[in-house]
């Protein structure tokens, strides 16, 4: 694979996708998915994406057992500054590495924080995977306690939207509801996946939706579906804990049955 | 000059800085104000930019007459996914073309549109120049008659931002302003050194603020500063004229000191 040139405008403006797919012994998982978020990615950015045996291509040499494939499509090189090319030439770059998920977070569930950065409001780039991730890198940057897996994340009108890098749900009153992604976030492709299978209803909700929940979850396509034991608010004191039972193990067999991941009992 | 490795965080995720200096046979014109903002940007994102010597030192191969540097300093390698790493070792790129200004411009001023596209408001993000500038990209390939120079960009509040390569200032019964960038844009070297040297009040504004102008103008540290003679409706309606007069040439005689251009008559 030839280095990615200087000019390339993945580099220069973040003017590019990303997508981060779960393998097993070399076949990938959710793949329908990935492909089509990526593809509703070019649109939104005005490119085309490459086609589907190309980047199937990219998983030909993925060790045994699980392993994670890290595709990169920019829009190339050209144009005059930020002005896209007339006619792009999109540029693909991939890595393989193997991956180990954490099955001691699927049993015993997670200790979670708000964050205090609050996400800006972008629709025209909500919902897909961009290269624009600094927003995720600073809120990510704002805790090193390994006991805290991950930080929630609301947008600047104070609504919950996802998880650093994973996609946030609950359950209130036995309905399972996730935020609605209209104005900023990523849709995951396990969410996506989740949405088409159980009934979950996308929603507008503040944080106080998940001191009145049942169970909360986090979850991706990679690391499977992680419940809450713990929330945290960003100045460290403990909002609200749960005590894992049957109902927290619904959300999480529905999406570990999607990536080939246990059902925890 | 080594590739960029395909794990640096500058494309996984633009975490990074990047600056365009203008140089006159190598010397960097506003090299103070391009240090200052590469410093401000890196310690808003933590991390530690190249020092000064090195960073000049990127001039040395400079072509003779008009150039530009771009330099660009991304957080490097490593960390685990967003996460940013405990002691980055933050990698340094830069390239050199030659440059050639738009005399034109500065003479019969320009016309300009509004952009459709509204920049959310991420005031972490605010007035630094990073890397994640896909909602330039996006605005810029709004357009692409090459009668229409630039495009103005507002906040998702309505309040006026900038251009999508410029910042903007205008002047109104007299007194010379410009947009306040606490939310969203870039701080360019040339607005810094203009507002050190001219009376000029970042306020917040919406576009009807232009209509009452006496002169608008545009201006970057690379294509100095132009005025505005026509500006349009994102759906292309003509807004407002402007007949340029000795007013106009005043902000104008300012940046282009700054900047070795000549003034204008």
């Amino acid at each position: 694979m030839e280095p990615l040139p200087l000019d390339d405008r993945g580099l220069a403006y973040g003017d590019g996708l990303f997508e981060t797919v779960l393998l097993r012994d070399g076949q990938p998982l959710l793949w329908r998915e990935h492909l089509a978020r990526l593809q509703r990615g070019a649109e939104r950015l005005g490119f085309t994406a490459p086609d589907a045996d190309t980047l199937r291509a990219c998983c030909a040499e993925a060790p045994a057992g699980l392993a994670v494939l890290k595709l990169i499509v920019t829009r190339g090189s050209g144009g005059r500054g930020y002005r896209p090319p007339d006619a792009p030439s999109p540029r693909l770059r991939w890595q393989l590495a193997a991956f180990a998920a954490q099955p001691e977070r699927w049993r015993d569930g997670v200790r979670v924080r708000h964050c205090r950065l609050r996400l800006g409001r972008q629709p025209a780039l909500a919902g897909i995977k961009h290269l624009n991730r600094l927003e995720n890198v600073l809120a990510r940057g704002e805790w090193q306690d390994d006991a805290i897996a991950e930080g929630l994340l609301s947008d600047s009108h104070g609504q919950l939207v996802e998880a650093t890098c994973m996609n946030l749900f609950w359950s209130r009153q036995g309905r399972l509801e996730t935020p609605r992604l209209a104005y900023c976030g990523v849709a995951g492709t396990l969410r996506d996946a989740l949405l088409s299978k159980l009934a979950i209803s996308e929603v507008e909700a503040g944080p106080e939706a998940l001191l009145d929940a049942e169970a909360v979850w986090l979850g991706n396509s990679l690391q499977g579906v992680w419940p809450l034991v713990q929330l945290d608010a960003a100045e460290g004191a403990c909002l609200r804990r749960w005590t894992l039972d049957a109902h927290h193990r619904l959300l999480q067999d529905a999406g570990h049955a999607l990536l080939g991941y246990p059902a925890i009992r």
